[in-house]
């Protein structure tokens, strides 16, 4: 793979760059993004070697699609209609269906591989790239039987060399899956800073008391809403049910909280800690 | 100070013993806890340097109380009764108005300085002690005008070796307060992490998709039930209230969902962005 185009550099687009680069010597990574201050920025920093436009695709070996979920679909058509038969094209959204579904009859579906690599931080943009960020992480592939055997291997060869373990789930599913374990935390953590923001106008005052607890718990609610706000709207179904069940929860802590029930709300926590070892198991 | 008593040799009292041992050579640390086990594992771990009992309080210079803080109101008043007129004692639970109600009218309330060092993890037990836990820490102090001036400087000098910066406050708005920023985070934490573990019955599945954005949402849940039962239970009032608010504010984001504004999803995550500088206050 010679001819890498990012689209998109910025936190994941950016931090593949960097890996793709320190993988393969041969590797020239260009740059492809609406936003001309962050391709500035990736050249600067080295994330890219040069700026490209769609036109020059028919060059490409690999193709990444790193941007909002909702530009995603309307992008990866266009972007099939000007590859190569060789290239390999990849996306990297927190969605899976509606971007399988967009190209599900496009002629160069076989072109194409729908992954989600598990992984990020709550910073954005080219400067929040950073090296290293997809090792030891999940990858999660969907529908890789679309996808023609030689660019199968060719993803596979890629994300074993970044040092990504690979499951693979059909789009229905990670939709669904992925809505407890990442979607609905950062609404949790968003309502949460919410919550406190509103409370406590005088911020000195309550901000002193915080301490790592709540650092952690409302860490997500930095993140870029630009990307998440697609992502909620692509994946509304599975996250309003994710909320129902949440808030449910929450309401029955709080009747057992206005009941004095102490005893059940001990027990409550009791069996949640089992929590810990099914973190043991993912780390 | 020489003789220093540790009531509760957990997460909290034992790495204070690791900070008071570090910064005084002449200090010598006895244990004392209702937990034998949890004693000669302090012993073991270079925690205490001996055990001891409530009979040997009279010798103490310092007594630092940090049991759950149900425990902590039955126990400060018999404290009280035992020690010698130079003695201070400190307790260092999250909720600060029923341990000052406690000793009100006290015969020896003025060796009394009732402290809530914001700092922790979600372990417990001797060997979650680690050492500089309170470094650049914020240490709540109420009612500090009922200690008597020679225990309050006292105090004062030891929370300054350790490195805390120290802020004053009634405790009635110490409770109000850190039921926001630190009691409803633990509750969010655990719900979510209910929420996740009731939904899906196959857990490698789910959880192999797991990421840090995860893992830093819920890892509160792993926070011991024997200490936060009694602190939901002490600040029940104030808890409600911010669970009140919390829930309204994820049916209010819902609602969004559900009517497909996302537009105005949008707008509550950017404003809520702003916690960012403010975190960046405090750090």
């Amino acid at each position: 793979m010679n001819k890498i185009y990012i689209i998109g550099v910025g936190l994941i687009g950016g931090s593949l760059a960097l890996d793709i680069k320190s993988n393969y010597n041969n590797a020239k990574i260009f740059g492809i993004d609406s936003n001309q201050n962050h391709l500035e920025e990736a050249l600067k920093l080295n994330i890219i070697d040069e700026k490209a436009s769609y036109q020059d695709l028919i060059e490409a070996d690999l193709v990444v699609l790193s941007i909002p979920v909702d530009k995603a679909i309307v992008e990866l058509p266009k972007i099939l209609d000007l590859i190569a038969d060789h290239t390999l094209v990849i996306d990297v959204g927190s969605t899976k269906f509606p971007v399988c579904n967009a190209v599900e009859h496009h002629k160069n579906r076989h072109n194409f591989l729908a992954t989600h690599p598990i992984a990020g931080t709550e910073f954005s943009g080219p400067k929040a790239a950073i090296k290293d960020l997809f090792l030891k992480k999940t990858n999660i592939i969907c529908e890789i039987e679309k996808t023609m055997f030689k660019l199968q291997e060719k993803a596979l060869q890629l994300f074993s060399d970044l040092g990504m373990r690979i499951r693979y789930m059909n789009p229905e599913a990670h939709d669904k899956h992925i809505a407890y374990v990442s979607h609905l935390s950062h609404i949790s953590s968003f309502m949460l800073g919410k919550t406190v923001i509103e409370k406590e106008k005088n911020e000195r005052d309550i901000f002193d008391m915080a301490g790592s607890g709540f650092e952690s718990t409302v860490r997500l609610a930095k993140s870029s809403p630009e990307m998440w706000t697609p992502i909620f709207k692509q994946n509304r179904v599975n996250v309003i049910e994710t909320l129902d069940e949440y808030i449910n929860n929450l309401k029955q802590f709080k009747t057992l909280m206005e009941s004095n029930n102490f005893d059940e709300i001990y027990n409550e926590m009791k069996s949640t800690n089992h929590i810990k070892d099914i973190l043991k198991g993912i780390a």
